[in-house]
């Protein structure tokens, strides 16, 4: 069982950052595509953005590595 | 079952911060290619938005380490 | 089980905050950079709606935190 | 299965109220940027239909506080 | 088995009032910002169709209710 | 048993009834929106449609109080 | 187990019967908006499909009905 | 076992009853309200396709109704 | 146990039989109100659409009668 | 058991057949209606993409006859 | 339990089958309506991407007769 | 139970290639309708795309095989 | 239990493999088809995304293999 | 119960991957057709977000592998 929690905790976390970080990345190539010049402050945005969104799945991932080694 | 239910509130918790912040961030770096003069205010709202659809998510994240080291 | 409902409680409460105040503020930030000028009552009705949406999902972590602590 | 129960109920309320709210209120802000001019009667509607979606959800709230309490 | 049973009845009661009274009022404010002159009735109707929407959630609250209070 | 089978015939009365009737007045508003003039008509034709929806989730409710009161 | 299947046969029928007449009256009231002078066909072409669409949900109700009564 | 069943058929059998002929009837609504004088033809070919999409979904009821009366 | 299947094998194909046809035949209605005089090949290709649709639905209805008395 | 495995064959290959045959038929009934004078090879095309369809839902069709005769 | 694997197996392909077969086929015939002189090398591509479509579905109908007539 | 899991592997694995290669022929399909002299480097792109895309569901038709030949 | 844990590995990984790519490739057919002169680096970009994208479904594919030869 | 949660954290994991990476690499593709000159800078920005979205995919496949060869 603790197994299939570490399964779900990484799997949903992996979904998530996926997800999010897809969004913002695929949404700032777009956008850097049609203004070429604003190239600076749409990356800052972007990192900024990434940043945020990875701060609870790289949590899920890490309970995943607890339960692995201590299950 | 405790760790079962650690994976899933973090497992929640990462997919929701990524869905509300890949939502404002993408939608702030199109607003910023469309009007880049408009940065501060729009940087200015992505931080409130941010912090506060990151409130209760954390709030997953805290419980989930809760459950995952008093289990 | 009373670790399984305090996941799904708090899991459901990040997921309703997050959906719910990035629909309000990714739209508010549409608007700032449609209608800059327009930017004081827009920030007031976000901060408004954004402060009703937060409601049920506190206390969704509030019962979730009763829970983990009593059980 | 009351701590289960408690937190359905308050998770199912926390989603609706954000959904139902989320809807109201990025559609007034969206308004207001349109039409400034009409922010008085636009906000009055959004304050009725803020209250009418929060009735059921709050019912849900204090149906899961009672069960808390209670169980 | 009742609290859940509670918590289903309320909870489903909740997500339908928002769906149903969100569609309802958003696209009233919509309909306002667009043509502020026939605020009246638009109101009019808005309100008869959000008592007619809450009848059943309103129901099924009470059925909850009953159930908590004689479970 | 009984109460969960009273929840579930109440919740989907009420979703069902938000759906249908969330779908006409929405939609009824907003053709009230784009011809003031015809508000008599669509008022009464939303009225039949309301009533003819009405009844199966009413159905619904009813049932649902009986297995309540007997259960 | 009768409860049971009263509840989903009345709840099935329920939101079969909303969404089918939502459909259709909500299509004929935008109809009627955009050609007010077609009202008459309009509404004898919706009595008709509301008729043959509102015959199995009226079955299921009946026989929610005959079980609860005979359960 | 034998109650949910019939629930189940007749549930089914009424949701695609609902979708298939609220398809077909709002479609015609809409094309009647579009091409007045094409109104005869319309109506023919709207009952033809009722009467086929009407025949399993009523084969869904007759045998709920079977298996009520013979469980 | 053999009810279930029966009603498993007669839903499933009542749906599937209301999809296909109201496809069919909403999308013809439509074809026939823009192109009145094409009226007879529509309704040929209709029919034979129809026809081929109808056959595995009609497959699962005989089949939910076998079991039903034979079961 | 037999029996549920024969109606989830035929029911799925039922809903499969009615899919893919609606929407190429209901394609195809459109492209006529939009250019008449290629009904000829827009009418082979469909035969050969229906006769292609059709191939898996009638051997699943087959399949469940052959469960219900020898189960 | 080996039936409902071949019903299982066999259903799965019926649905892949209808799903790809229906969306290059109809975009096939919408082409050839747009094209009708480029109805060559349409049928062509349509016929590879249909062979190629088809290998996997008819290896689980394969697998669903082996299980069937050895199960 | 290792019928079941075959009937797994196969039946994702049909409904992949099913779904992968549609999106890819049906796209390719259309590029040939709007541009037919680009027909050769079009097919070049499509044949190694569904190269690529076939490879897991085939690895997924293998281990179906397996399972069934040595189960 | 082994087999159907090789069966959900492969499939989920065939299923991500075939939208991924299936994404990816008829994205660039389509885009060739509107700039047939930037084939070269669009097919780059296609093949590098296509391995990235390759390879955790390869990790899939490899993990059910090890399952099924030791389980 | 281990096999099968190393199956869903590499699937998982494998359908993250590829929906993020799909999304991105499609998303590049489009935009250098569009801006072949901007070439350069829309592939720097797509390597670093396949980096940043493959992260937490990898850790799932990482996990897998330690569950598959310590179970």
């Amino acid at each position: 069982m603790e197994m299939l929690a570490a399964a779900i905790a990484v799997g949903l976390g992996a979904i998530s950052a996926a997800l999010g970080n897809g969004l913002i990345v695929s949404r700032t190539v777009e956008s850097i595509a049609r203004q070429p010049e604003a190239r600076g402050p749409l990356q800052t945005t972007m990192f900024i953005g990434v940043g945020i969104v990875e701060v609870v799945p790289l949590a899920a991932a890490v309970i995943a590595f607890l339960i692995v080694f201590a299950g």
